[in-house]
């Protein structure tokens, strides 16, 4: 951590006082930081832009994209505050005549307490230092650990900067931010072993988020983890649709695949559908696109080494076959899209076909029939998206499938593709184990921010000593549910 | 179990299959189903309150309105779930013309699968086999599986019963409900660690808690466990307070303290003060209530061994001092409350003061001054409650001492007690560990519900395969947020 055991505890210990200091802010404060920060983010010259081409082999265009979505996750987390959309305000009125007399009960979220994150390779502004999980945690009222992901130091360091100034200008105490730099998987388990922090966000490997949750669950007071670790995403591929559109999905598909050279945790790994005519005109048509992708580089030499690795160990798997792969020699450090092939039977017997390989690599399965696309798709591990390619007919003759797919999965998609994970309110970006350690929370989207709140309940409180959320008043004209009604008028006793 | 492991596999393959079908009823089934169960239970003649009486020593009075809080239970949760509150129903419609074009999103809370659920000792009705877990767990669509609480099996079997005719009147499959009972804790272990168990709801020691939250965390799919384990529930006196009413807040107190014979999880079993007149003119007056306290039956003889046990054990640790017990001695089985005092540093150096003594036992911590108070509080355990008896000036004075508390509780009360757990939308009942394994989630009231779901979101869905709170037309009609505002009509296009 280029810090010590003692050198921890007193940042530590700046951290829980802030945490204190910022507990008795009214929420307008919070929102006015989180635009501060927002506006620094914007102001961030060339540099950032440069500094992450060097540190990400990402191209310019993707990065002045993801500044942007940085940006607007900061500013529309920071709408939702402003509209108790993370507070889940509710006031029941005390009813004194009522044997036994029913007391006067408010209840909103406050902040969990001070939260570790830990950044993503892959989006070195929005799933990093000043990512998603930052932001949420700051909304909710959480001061936050950093810890900087080693891929983009550069690029974490000028994001804890602008951070910071925000932090500054807004008022807060140093301690609301703080960024640390961790050199052994020592310093990290120390971080998250500290009492003083209560939650952990994660973004990344599924062993790297495992590890986290072991750690968190052997402390005295166990903590959450919040850990997006990714998935092999399922197409699925029905045959009605197949019939009218099997080389244009193809097509579409192959774009989704190899995007960003398949560096998404919403990468759609696996396709599963029934043999026939119809697959084989998409598989026929998927190789004429792969064939034709160029190699690109990838985010650094260990993934584009672990892509290759993890290829060839699903590729070396019974029964899988490679359809096709890009012609295009890849040089080093750089990803080319490959496509296999395995059969339903060869996929029920071996869990190691569900490896998320991480890059453009996909695997289809060709199930015999309808009963084995069945027995594949119960077979499967919790998902982040599945996408199913079909017409409505497809779906009202799958009624079952379609149910046994909800429930693999935290968003599911009809006739588009799971890349490109829209920050709004209606996002679920998570889904049941191991695509994410705990299913019950998005970590895109404004409802991320409830990832680091608990609710706390006041009884008999007097109104003024009650935060502003559950004043008789509504100072902050939010939507509340009163009295079991939901409305944004004050209450009247 | 008195079932091997080959009938618990056939059972829970029922479960299982009763959820895949349960998944595709719409929510106003769901809403009957639980009003048939209400109905039913009310239905049950006075062998309930009899069986109960006989089973747990509770008094007929206590019963008959227990009896009454788990039909409400049941029915003011089917209220929740028809007005829409346990799915926190969201859209966010598609925009083509944006670059990239945005996708319609919506987000619905959907059932976890099937839940396992094991009762507690003190709430016969209230919180065991019908109790608030397992119509949460219904209220969210899951099936569920409870364990029976061997204190009171007859009285769990009258209730299965009774579930499981509303069961069968509403047109859901057997497996949506299922009782067993369990006699190692082998059996209960083979029934978390199977596949088809996705949650767990407990309320009972901290010590069987904890072991159901191990169990969970083994599993190759760990799977949430919400352990509601009780806590001591401190009361906070303030100086300001007690001027004017230490004697009439003592009454309170004892009463507090005694409601049945303390056998309660909100049990207020600590008492912080600073040491001075107010305080002492409190415990005299206590020790008077105390001392004329009658000693009572507990649940049930193991409870009453447990009681005095962990009694001696607190009274005999370092710095205690029993300041009054009541003076009729108890006999077999009964519980007599005890007060006793220790100082502030005393309780500051030895956790072992913090162990719940389940029973109408308190500890008042005397402290030396106002920093003594403030580092006793830094030192408290997660409690599912805090109390302070106080005027407005004295929280006014003490600002940094009521966000320290409220760090600490679920619930945070003013001039009111802690027992009686009031069943409404704003009741949190749950708290920082220990005193739940998951401070994000209440057990009592309808919010409970969400402990059981999870967010699904529906990309481009067709709007007649989307489930009915998502629909554009809202046939439910209830409140979403729509496009970032809250509303309750339909979507135009």
């Amino acid at each position: 951590m280029n810090i010590s055991k003692g050198e921890l505890d007193t940042l530590l210990q700046n951290v829980q006082n802030a945490f204190v200091t910022i507990n008795t802010y009214p929420v307008s404060k919070r929102v006015a930081l989180m635009r501060t920060i927002a506006n620094e983010i914007e102001a961030l010259g060339p540099e950032l832009i440069e500094t992450a081409r060097a540190e990400s082999n990402l191209p310019e265009a993707r990065l002045t994209g993801e500044k942007g979505r940085t940006i607007f996750q900061w500013r529309s987390y920071a709408d939702a505050v402003e509209k108790g959309y993370s507070l889940d305000a509710s006031i029941d009125t005390a009813n004194p005549d009522r044997t036994p007399p029913k007391p006067d009960i408010r209840k909103t979220n406050v902040a969990l307490g001070p939260v570790a994150v830990f950044g993503a390779s892959n989006f070195p502004f929005a799933f990093s230092t000043a990512g998603g999980d930052t932001a949420s945690a700051i909304a909710a009222g959480c001061p936050v650990v950093v810890k900087a992901h080693p891929g983009h130091p550069k690029t974490s360091q000028i994001m804890a900067d602008a951070i910071s100034r925000g932090v500054e200008k807004s008022g807060f105490p140093a301690g609301t931010f703080s960024h640390v730099f961790c050199e052994t998987n020592e310093e990290a388990q120390a971080l998250i072993s500290h009492p003083v922090i209560k939650a952990v966000g994660f973004t990344g490997s599924n062993r790297g988020g495992l590890a986290l949750v072991e750690i968190a669950n052997k402390r005295p007071e166990p903590i959450p983890v919040f850990a997006e670790m990714g998935s092999i995403n399922p197409v699925f591929l029905f045959s009605g649709k197949l019939q009218t559109a099997a080389a244009e999905l193809a097509k579409q598909y192959a774009g989704s695949l190899t995007l960003g050279v398949g560096q998404f945790c919403t990468n759609p790994g696996l396709v599963i559908a029934e043999q026939g005519a119809g697959l084989d005109q998409f598989t026929e048509s998927l190789n004429e696109d792969i064939l034709k992708a160029l190699p690109a580089p990838m985010l650094n030499a260990g993934i584009a080494k672990g892509y290759t690795s993890n290829r060839e160990k699903v590729i070396g798997l019974a029964g899988v076959q490679v359809l096709s792969a890009a012609t295009t020699e890849a040089a080093e450090g750089q990803g080319a899209a490959t496509v296999a092939t395995v059969s339903g039977v060869d996929f029920l017997i071996n869990d190691d076909l569900q490896t998320e390989v991480f890059g453009p690599f996909a695997l289809i399965v060709k199930c015999k029939d309808a009963n084995e696309v069945f027995a594949v798709t119960e077979k499967l591990h919790g998902q982040l998206t599945a996408t199913l390619l079909a017409t409505g007919d497809d779906l009202a003759a799958n009624a079952e499938l379609v149910a046994l797919i909800q429930n693999k999965c935290g968003r599911i998609i009809f006739n588009n593709f799971p890349t490109g994970v829209e920050v709004c309110k209606s996002m679920h970006h998570g889904g049941p184990f191991p695509s994410s350690s705990n299913a019950q929370y998005t970590s895109v989207g404004p409802d991320a921010i409830k990832r680091f709140t608990r609710p706390l309940s006041f009884q008999n409180w007097p109104d003024e000593f009650l935060p502003e959320e559950l004043q008789n008043a509504n100072p902050l004209g939010i939507w509340r549910t009163v009295d079991n009604e939901v409305g944004n008028g004050a209450v009247g006793y």
